[in-house]
């Protein structure tokens, strides 16, 4: 009786070669495929995994719900990783995990296993998930596994392994860094990147292009929020409208953001299970969308709603950095800017160019920008000598520093 | 007897009237010119102040400690105004104020005015200084007193005021909004900028040449960074060096990163008065260091104090901008922050090209980077089965969770 | 035709001075009184404001409201102010602002007044909401008009104004103390009270009885919570159960609290205007619900949401302090602590001793406390070996800190 | 050729076993004993230790450095754990550590040994410091160790192999839960206290009295601090000083705070490991301390300095407690408060009765508090009309709020 056991299955070589590593170990393979956007011929990924000898495959399309229910609420608080990093691959993983787990439990499947090597944060991200959606689950990680681990010391033993045991190799692989890929980014690291003094060619990059090649014409557009989320644009000088689903909207902005230069960061940054690493990152729709939002958001919130979001995005980047999406704490946190939510309603219009966003204007039905009061010519419902005594009073304290 | 006072002058329209208007109120007026870095002809101002009456002018080199003292602490600590303003005039004011006070002591003078209006945030930063520094300080702010506004209503007043009683203006008066200058920034706000839609004309700006006509070049410069400090450049293609005192360094920044376009924002902000405003901003060499401090600090700085520290920059942005610079909340915060600036110590090679800052690879002797453990090749001082227990007991309280 | 004006009356000296003097100056008094739990004879009170020369008074019952909208929900997030004070005055002050607009908007009155000085606390937060809920009323505060402070330089010229005008005078006005009073607390300051180095007579105080003279037998109790608010009451001895509306339960532990010596603190404090003063209160059943509540919170929330709430718990204290109740930064804090409130089940027992609180025990049906894998004598469902990878990777980091 | 090793040695059953075990297991044992103010007798631990096979014993007196650079600076801070406790095993931790890896350094031995279980804290309070001081340090943890584990099941097997062995067990085995004792404080924990309903009976506490039990006497004294340190006790009714190291002064308060029955919790509280735990604790200076703290504090900081410290007490608390004290980010927060503790001056006068903590008067010579600006019968340096503008722009932003 072999046991039954569900792996986050790519089609890439590593968990090609745990499927197959699994078969030979007596368990019965399910092999789940999330697509969150990521660029794979999905048919050839299915039979793969059945030609590899996989009980089943299964290929789940997340790609809406990863807009709607990731993206979107982690661009919504500003989330933030070392004020830098946009998350893409942290929101993408709790979803994948969270579907697999679904999954398992249709299938009343206990065991689950994964790719993610023992020195990265995804890892932490798929399982953390698993154990909390199934506090039973039992994990089979190889690359955390003492015999795995030995027997593949390096590429070249999965590579023999691969060609021994008839699993086919696609191109990607001679790459000497690894990617991965889902609608919100494409990230780049290890081999040569593992020097933070080595800068990539051009040709690395797949979603961007770079801001020499990018158009020397300024690519003017408005986006339409309507509670937080962005529903309508429109290109200025074509006059075309883009509306539609989510994800609709999502690909678009990829599109235009990608061809405008919009979205690239190479960075060092601080993993969870403890060392600093290096990756590099294309966020084309996620960038052009973060600096909307910010804009939309100092128009419409409060100064002291607009502080503590910002006090709080970085805790939120490391929440989600860290896997921790459905925590109690990272939970809390989303339920304080859903009180903010229902005034994200506007327009902002930017303008790209060479990977430059630039804000053209912008309006929104819940301003809170008055025009009478803020200006140096009208006085508006203002009495400037209320200030005096504002001033006088918030000195009172400061008065007694003695400086 | 006249009453002595000391005026802060900048030698434009309403600090011109605000002399004299002092004089016809009897005062004894020192005009006190603080050079902090804004582009003038102080031996015109000078005489335009003796000209119209001043009983003695005094300009007060304030450039390098404005660099070294105010510029640098605060770009160290990642200080931000609602995420967006590197906080260019909130910097200079309590330096100016300071100053004014400190020349203020030394002429036994109780009395002071200044030229900022009753709406803005200026005069905060002004009187919160003025009164901290001098408990017992008279200020005598002619836009807060109901006489003086009633006087003069609106620009046509002043302009009369000046012509009737021999006072020259400059052309910048012409100019549909108004400007501030110093070492850090340019900024442009009211008049025709009070539409938050409205765009200005590229002629607006200063300091920095627009994307669309910097040159189709990148320029590749290192910065190398001692305790905090930046202390040489190095130009990649001429091979350049730039070292020298911290304000000729915060210069030749300014000059390549104007020139390269960078540094502009356009923004609503929340002023510290109640009402929302709308700016914009040329910050050219603070946008660039921000950057590079970015970069050096992810690098040599534990990921639990990068959080901390980005958790505390939105409020030291916020203290900053509401004139807070001496208060005892903003130098704890100082504190905190002095005991990592010994860490601020290494390289980072950018490449500047149309308004975007590449980083091109950084290095430290500080660097908590380690290639090894890092590395998804070699073990380094690493053992992957750890990660199992680590993963294990993180999840153990969100087992209880309950999804 | 006289202009009608809604006071905020609560039958003492000073408002009762305000209403005359409001009369003088041709205005039409509407007087309002809250309720919020002051031990007052409110027929009285009515029938003085009459006498006076009211319009119309009217006595809006707010107790329930105020137990339930305002005291349970700022007990539920941990609010402190300064980490001591429980914030009785402040939690009743937006909701009597609140009740009057309200009846000034029925009323179709724009004018409001209060007799709260232009030194403490209560006018900002009588006058935020008044603002925040009637954007455009007229607030007439005597206590900051110069010719009322002119006329009423101390208390004997307001007694002399009210033996002139047939004001009765009631006995409370000898103490050489102000009092307030609500549900939540009793209030002792200014006066005598002014030396902070001055401590009371035992006679002062009005809701609790002495450490010294209270009984000197424990009183056990069980309070049980549903979804964060105490339902039900046991007490050990006599087997008495309590249940009812929530100002019944709260009556309920007010009194037992009281007789037990609980919830007298005197404390120097940091008013929103500036100064520090001091303030003694007695806060009866809030001090021994905050113990409740903080016990329960341990037992049924993850250690990470205990965090995030013991940070926000200071800053909540501090708006609600500062009057900000209905500001959209406590909004959101609230948003926050509303995901947690569910949890909030359970039953803590308590034993009350001569102004001692201690725990007896408590219980949950959300207890995440598991006593299998808590213990040092059975294993539950917890690895030991697990923790060396814990803190391998845990210390990774802080090894590279170079000690 | 044995392997030197050092163990953590307290002299009690669990390191006696292990020291044993080690020997069996041909290492050299060095035992560490660390005198942190626990009640024991240190020559007849040396004497044990010697006797089962230790090839050196070592005792350091740690007390005066406990309290003068762990207590103290913890208490400055106002650091607690989930809101209420005072962390005394938690301070004493890192302390011990540190020692001993200075005394293995002495030695040159790398391998180091204790005995805490792998479901505490105090593993990892011990080993985030062993490897952060000697990165290379290899760890014996026999607790996490299977054999050790499979051998010792339970207290029994521990007894039988004593008893085997000759190691002579002390009547503190024959309690039912376990004690861990220094000059902060005593705790107890595990055993029949896992129950979180169990209340112990009162011969189980060691340092306080009950407050049945404490004398029916108000016990008055003085405490006078002197930059953040109290550095003289008076006591009231016998005119007696106290003076003298910091450690003498602890000890005294320690004294007189626990025959007052000052000082004991009950918690549930949140392990690093995961898992909630119940423990009891005894604290009696440093919870008399932690009132005078508190009220000389709010009398002499700046009230947003107060509201800081506030916010980041409980982050002090959680790091503390899980072992983080010579972190990069306790460091960082230990620089914020060490630019307060300068003013940290001034006497408070304090009541002990039963179990109560009254303050009974404070004063100092930084007081911020200033009887003439507070007053509300004297007008000090305050225009009470500055406030009717102070709370106009204060409102402003609500304004905007629209309810």
């Amino acid at each position: 009786m072999k046991t039954p056991i569900v792996l986050a299955y790519s089609g890439g070589l590593d968990t090609s070669v745990i499927l197959k590593w699994l078969i030979n170990k007596d368990y019965e393979v399910y092999a789940f495929v999330a697509d969150v956007g990521q660029e794979e011929d999905f048919i050839s990924v299915k039979k793969k995994a059945l030609a590899i000898g996989a009980k089943e495959v299964v290929v789940i399309d997340c790609k809406e719900e990863f807009v709607t229910d990731y993206i979107y609420p982690s661009l919504q608080t500003g989330a933030l990783y070392e004020n830098r990093y946009l998350l893409g691959t942290s929101l993408a993983r709790p979803l994948i995990a969270k579907k697999l787990i679904e999954y398992a439990k249709d299938k009343n499947i206990t065991h689950v296993s994964h790719g993610a090597t023992g020195k990265g944060n995804d890892q932490i991200r798929f399982e953390l998930v698993f154990m909390q959606f199934m506090p039973n689950v039992k994990i089979i990680a190889p690359w955390k596994i003492t015999e795995f681990l030995e027997t593949f010391k390096g590429r070249t033993d999965l590579l023999n392994f691969a060609s021994n045991n008839g699993i086919p190799v696609s191109s990607t692989l001679q790459k000497p860094y690894s990617i991965d890929e889902n609608l919100m980014h494409t990230s780049y690291e290890a081999g040569i990147l593992e020097d933070p003094m080595l800068i990539p060619t051009e040709d690395m990059y797949r979603r961007t292009v770079s801001p020499y090649l990018a158009p020397d014409k300024i690519f003017e557009l408005s986006i339409e929020f309507k509670h937080g989320v962005p529903i309508l644009i429109s290109e200025k000088n074509s006059g075309k409208l883009i509306s539609g689903s989510n994800l609709e909207i999502f690909n678009y902005l990829n599109d235009i953001a990608g061809a405008n230069a919009i979205g690239r960061i190479d960075i060092v940054e601080s993993r969870f299970v403890g060392m600093k690493s290096r990756g590099i990152y294309e966020t084309p729709a996620g960038t052009l969308l973060q600096k909307a939002y910010q804009d939309l958001e100092t128009l419409v919130l409060d100064r002291e709603v607009i502080l503590m979001r910002s006090i709080a995005a970085p805790k939120l980047g490391q929440l989600i950095y860290n896997g921790m999406w459905f925590s109690p704490e990272l939970q809390m946190l989303f339920a304080a800017n859903s009180s903010i939510i229902k005034q994200l309603n506007g327009t902002i219009n930017l303008g790209l160019y060479k990977g430059n966003i630039t804000i053209l204007g912008r309006s929104s039905p819940n301003s809170l920008y008055d025009s009478d009061i803020a200006s140096m010519d009208k006085l508006g419902d203002y009495d400037q000598t209320d200030a005096i005594g504002f001033i006088k009073l918030t000195a009172l304290r400061l008065k007694k520093q003695g400086l």
